[in-house]
């Protein structure tokens, strides 16, 4: 990428996105510096250069970046708890910020702590982009993605189930929620999707949940929700776990959700007899 | 209570709820009979003259009103699943109505089905009345209950959680939530108060909730709900379930929602250093 001067650095969290990312940005010619974050990735990367930094830990971070030339940093990839504020290494130029970012780690909502940490990024001099502008080819695109599409039932769940996300996300909470026929059975929060998923199975087996109605999982983007970060990702193991749920698919909003080796996805999808399908969250109203 | 010529009756869903407001009738005169819900009711109602019916037995339902000249029905207690639709035994009256009622059942939200289950009971010739008007003395009031008050920060806390479970409460779905800090950890769905605490005590206990923030429970009425059934209710388990859960306390409505077996609820949470308190949701903008 000639117009880049400098180096692409991927911060990378727990999944397997950054991998993903890492390499769509090595297929489009960028030689990725990885910044793993200690205990939240997990994956092997000895085959990218990369180097540990903690969470919270900004000065380590802001030497890294100027050490390695970088320009451009992505972040991706799960972080499962914010710095408690005595981790937080500031580096000289953040003493002056850091009763505000305590403030905001102590009791910001997930967005408010996102956009404080791409400020501190982007104060050591490197450019915070998205995931998708390295990764265009994981963003889901619009309509049924695999063999089988919503049912009228399914759709009639799927609007349910986005007007309850969007409401979710307005409060900069979580972004995924389950409806099934027609009814709001679970809403997510920081148990993440997979942890919403397994309580709906727990729920079904109870009987707490109609056996003869199957329902879906939405997962949208934040309105409010800046794009460089933490788009609502979707894989092989959601699909998995929404089948436990007994669960009939998943709608995910088109250009502003990752899909994670889809190839597999799809398959387990066919297989086990769910749709997968990007959604225009312009047009729920629409659905309903 | 010389101007009602009929007697009361009691539908008694699962918890203590049913029986508080049994012996509240008791005390106000009344001689109440009452209608065991079957694998709900979980009490030993041998105290009071009783009968058993099915969820969804509308036609023995029917009966046991007429034979025992019933004149008031109050509707009391936890209901886990709604009936399926093969379970409803319709009377005469009912039959013309049964797609409706099964497309309700299916898709409809909890207060939908209450207001059919209302209509139904209603249709029977009996009149249904909240449960606060036989047991006015278990509504909260307004302030601290118990020894402890809210701090500041708590306060915060109470009108985010407030604000969030006002919007689920729109959107017919759970009527509680937890703010932790500032951030909305977790929002009730089908699993229920309980379940909800169990989670949050879990997150707390990975890491995924700081553990230096406490954070409180909200409970609110619905704002479009009939107040005839289904008031939140808290007791004891609540306040032990909160603790363990590591929550400073729980605010809920003063007015619209039950406190069950107070004393014994405001000891324990004295002990645990929890506050509980009812707030006015008219004020909560205020609060903010």
């Amino acid at each position: 990428m000639s117009q880049n001067a400098g180096r692409l650095a991927i911060i990378a969290g727990s999944g397997f996105l950054p991998y993903y990312v890492a390499e769509a940005a090595t297929d489009a010619g960028e030689t990725p510096f990885i910044i793993r974050l200690q205990d939240q990735a997990d994956l092997d990367w000895s085959k990218f250069e990369n180097a540990s930094v903690s969470v919270g830990d900004v000065s380590t971070l802001g030497r890294l970046l100027s050490g390695h030339g970088i320009d451009r940093v992505v972040l991706s990839g799960g972080v499962s708890r914010r710095p408690e504020w005595r981790e937080i290494r500031p580096n000289f130029k953040m003493i002056a910020k850091m009763p505000s970012i305590i403030r905001t780690l102590l009791s910001g909502g997930d967005d408010t702590v996102l956009q404080m940490v791409i400020g501190l990024i982007e104060a050591q001099g490197a450019r915070v982009i998205g995931a998708h502008e390295i990764a265009p080819g994981l963003l889901a695109t619009t309509g049924s993605l695999g063999k089988i599409g919503p049912t009228d039932e399914d759709r009639r769940d799927i609007a349910k189930a986005a007007q309850a996300a969007l409401a979710l996300g307005a409060l900069d909470v979580g972004q995924g929620s389950v409806s099934v026929g027609g009814r709001l059975v679970a809403l997510e929060g920081v148990e993440g999707t997979d942890g919403m998923l397994s309580r709906v199975a727990s729920l079904r087996a109870e009987g707490r949940i109609s056996s003869r109605r199957k329902g879906v999982l939405v997962k949208l983007c934040k309105p409010q929700q800046d794009i460089r970060a933490d788009l609502p990702t979707i894989g092989p193991s959601t699909v998995e776990n929404a089948a436990k749920a007994g669960l009939a698919g998943i709608a995910i909003e088109a250009g502003r959700a990752f899909i994670l080796d889809g190839e597999s996805m799809l398959r387990i999808a066919d297989d086990a007899g769910l749709f997968v399908c990007g959604i225009d969250v312009g047009l729920a109203g629409e659905m309903m």
